[in-house]
């Protein structure tokens, strides 16, 4: 199959603020990061665009991994010893670095997001935000493929330097 | 606040096949495309980062709305009546274009994704595909804002040509 040649170029809506400065040591998923508080601030030409989003108790943030440089096809996720497909994994590292968290949602205040559960460094550009819904973004009867023995400690895990550029 | 100024390029690694060729008559989250089968072929030079996925039953998909131009931070939802701010739905024509679907994963065969439950335009390119995990991805105790009294109708519900461009 031919390649698509096109490049789509995405520009940040605004910024996600988080107490994580470092990669080393931050939760790798929200569900580590039960009650660290974050925000997100839309920048002013696109907060028009929040309306309605207040009644909503959770939110997907899509976010650049701008702190990732390149990319590899393989990598050792934080859960697990063994090396896997990067698109079995969450890792920064991936052919277009874009990041996604669920987040609790607590209140907008003049164009600033007040969450919580938050995964995120501090200064990671904002791509879009989008309304969790539990009927499209739940599923049940699921399988985990290799997380299934590691995924249960998830909570526990902390970042460490493997995906540092 | 400063607005970043750095634009992001992102690539399609791959590309999306479904039955629906026009926008009209297309389920419109994979809630309302519980059965409809489709593929996604994964570029060759991205292919060895699938390794471990065929474990996963879900996988999320990013793509781009490459079929919708420009943006509107206030859209009339497909489930509703009344004008909301983009980011409190799943509407395509987004400052950043990216779409995410869950989709059901069947097999992997030479670089070829069988999915189901598709609501995505056929031809649409691939960005990024991450394991769904529900430790990660799924949330309890969840309010949906101005969905709570249309969401539960999203199954019959079917695109028309509102955001067509």
């Amino acid at each position: 199959m031919m390649q698509l040649e096109t490049n789509y170029p995405f520009k940040p809506i605004g910024r996600i603020h988080t107490p994580f400065t470092e990669k080393k040591g931050m939760p790798i998923q929200p569900s580590g990061a039960e009650g660290v508080a974050g925000s997100v601030t839309v920048f002013a030409e696109y907060q028009s665009g929040l309306s309605d989003l207040d009644g909503f108790s959770h939110i997907i943030l899509l976010y650049v991994f701008n702190r990732s440089e390149g990319f590899s096809l393989k990598v050792v996720p934080f859960m697990d010893t063994e090396e896997r497909g990067v698109f079995s994994t969450r890792a920064p590292r991936r052919p277009n670095p874009i990041g996604l968290s669920v987040v609790r949602l607590h209140r907008i205040e003049d164009g600033v997001l007040h969450i919580e559960n938050v995964d995120i460094l501090d200064g990671t550009p904002l791509l879009d935000i989008k309304p969790f819904v539990p009927e499209f973004d739940s599923q049940a009867d699921v399988k985990v493929g290799w997380l299934e023995k590691s995924g249960r400690t998830v909570r526990r895990h902390r970042s460490d330097d493997r995906f540092s550029s």
